[in-house]
């Protein structure tokens, strides 16, 4: 079996440290970021250039991701299977509940949404599609660490749970009881520990074999998905049970 | 100046024949279509595995491309000047004209679709951002050419510009003069040359220093878009062109 090549690990490394923050560096904060001499961080800049991956601003010199990565991102929607058996049940659901319905997968230790159905009114929305959210503060992503004990013991040895409210879930303990009950009981809630005002309801997706592969959920105000003791609406709980069950059935998950 | 770095490039040929076609090849496929070892194909693939820029398949062994992609182009996005600047000026145009508004860009001589607005109305519309469409037959793809002098000579170098609709450029001396009087007007038009039925005008979007750096353009149906002898409606072609010449004006284009 052959050993990772450096100078693609390499590339990786670069393309991920530009889709962060600014987005824009230069060859010295890129060489000097992943520890590289800045003739190796050049040549394979200047190799990412030549295939579309990376470009260069004329005036400051500093490098951004290229507009070939753009249609990469836009072809691996379009052969995920994850998302093209769930679409028409995300629709269902969006309709059932009012609510916007998210689709996501673990990448990197983070949940990473793979489609987005907007809430069913005529309110201005954001398209998710693409961005990543916080594992450990969102229902989407709690369900996929209840079912993957290699990322939650990933997350477990960081020194610390970043807190995105005052009610993120921030102890190892109650981190640890939550995903025990989220497997226990087939679902995952989160009521305002990602965004103040908003909460958020997932089950988990299993493909061929029962494997976990993603989970999907519905997102909104928190007075419209939980009840007066702050507890998600059975209805809204059933319905996304539901859709997961589906998309898991359409995956060629027998048993669920 | 140090030269390519062959793995990248190897790398990135591979992940631009993964967006092809069906998007899901083996082992022996991706390697006869590359001409490449079998062993050198499988310690790439496994490498752009390792960094989630490709997935395999357990039940076929074949190979995908990988999720850490979407998060990549999601971010070419964020960090694309020529979109951020544009988008306004893109909400604007749809509700002026009325028709769905598209920013493009060069790819691989295609046109790569960064910033889409639907038309204005309550109908079901596809995304398109990520999309590639043919340079000769739209009218975004056009107007790219007719400043690219390049990417033109490649187009022509061509055996056969591919034929859409019966109403497609594909004759070379007539493709030739119609980019020198897009040069000579400012502006685009097509008339069912890409989809029966549908229309277009684009115009350029320069940046710093006058260069043509994208084009924007609205589509619709060629009833709408053009009169009765099938030009595009003056007062439409204005729309587009105050359109771009606002964008170019904000990406510091100061003779626009």
């Amino acid at each position: 079996m052959p050993g990772p090549v450096q100078s693609i690990e390499r590339a990786a490394a670069i393309l991920r440290l530009l889709a962060r923050g600014s987005g824009r560096h230069s060859l010295g904060e890129i060489a000097g970021s992943l520890g590289l001499a800045r003739g190796t961080a050049h040549g394979i800049l200047r190799t990412l250039q030549g295939v579309g991956f990376v470009e260069q601003d004329e005036a400051t010199g500093k490098y951004q991701l290229g507009a070939a990565l753009l249609h990469l991102g836009t072809s691996y929607l379009d052969v995920n299977e994850l998302r093209s058996r769930a679409i028409n049940w995300a629709d269902a659901l969006a309709a059932r509940s009012g609510e916007a319905v998210r689709i996501g997968t673990l990448l990197d230790g983070q949940v990473l949404v793979v489609h987005h159905v907007f809430r069913p009114d005529d309110t201005l929305q954001a398209l998710d599609v693409g961005t990543l959210v916080p594992l450990h503060a969102t229902a989407l992503g709690k369900v996929l660490l209840a079912y993957d004990t290699t990322v939650t013991a990933e997350l477990l040895a960081m020194p610390e749970l970043t807190a995105y409210s005052r009610h993120t879930i921030t102890s190892s303990q109650v981190l640890t009881r939550t995903l025990k009950e989220i497997r226990d009981g087939g679902w995952a809630a989160e009521a305002e520990e990602f965004t103040v005002g908003e909460a958020g309801v997932a089950a988990p997706i299993r493909g061929h074999g029962g494997l976990v592969v993603g989970a999907i959920g519905i997102s909104g105000a928190v007075e419209r998905i939980c009840d007066v003791r702050g507890r998600p609406q059975p209805k809204l709980v059933t319905f996304v049970r539901d859709a997961a069950r589906a998309v898991s059935r359409d995956l060629g998950a027998s048993r669920w």
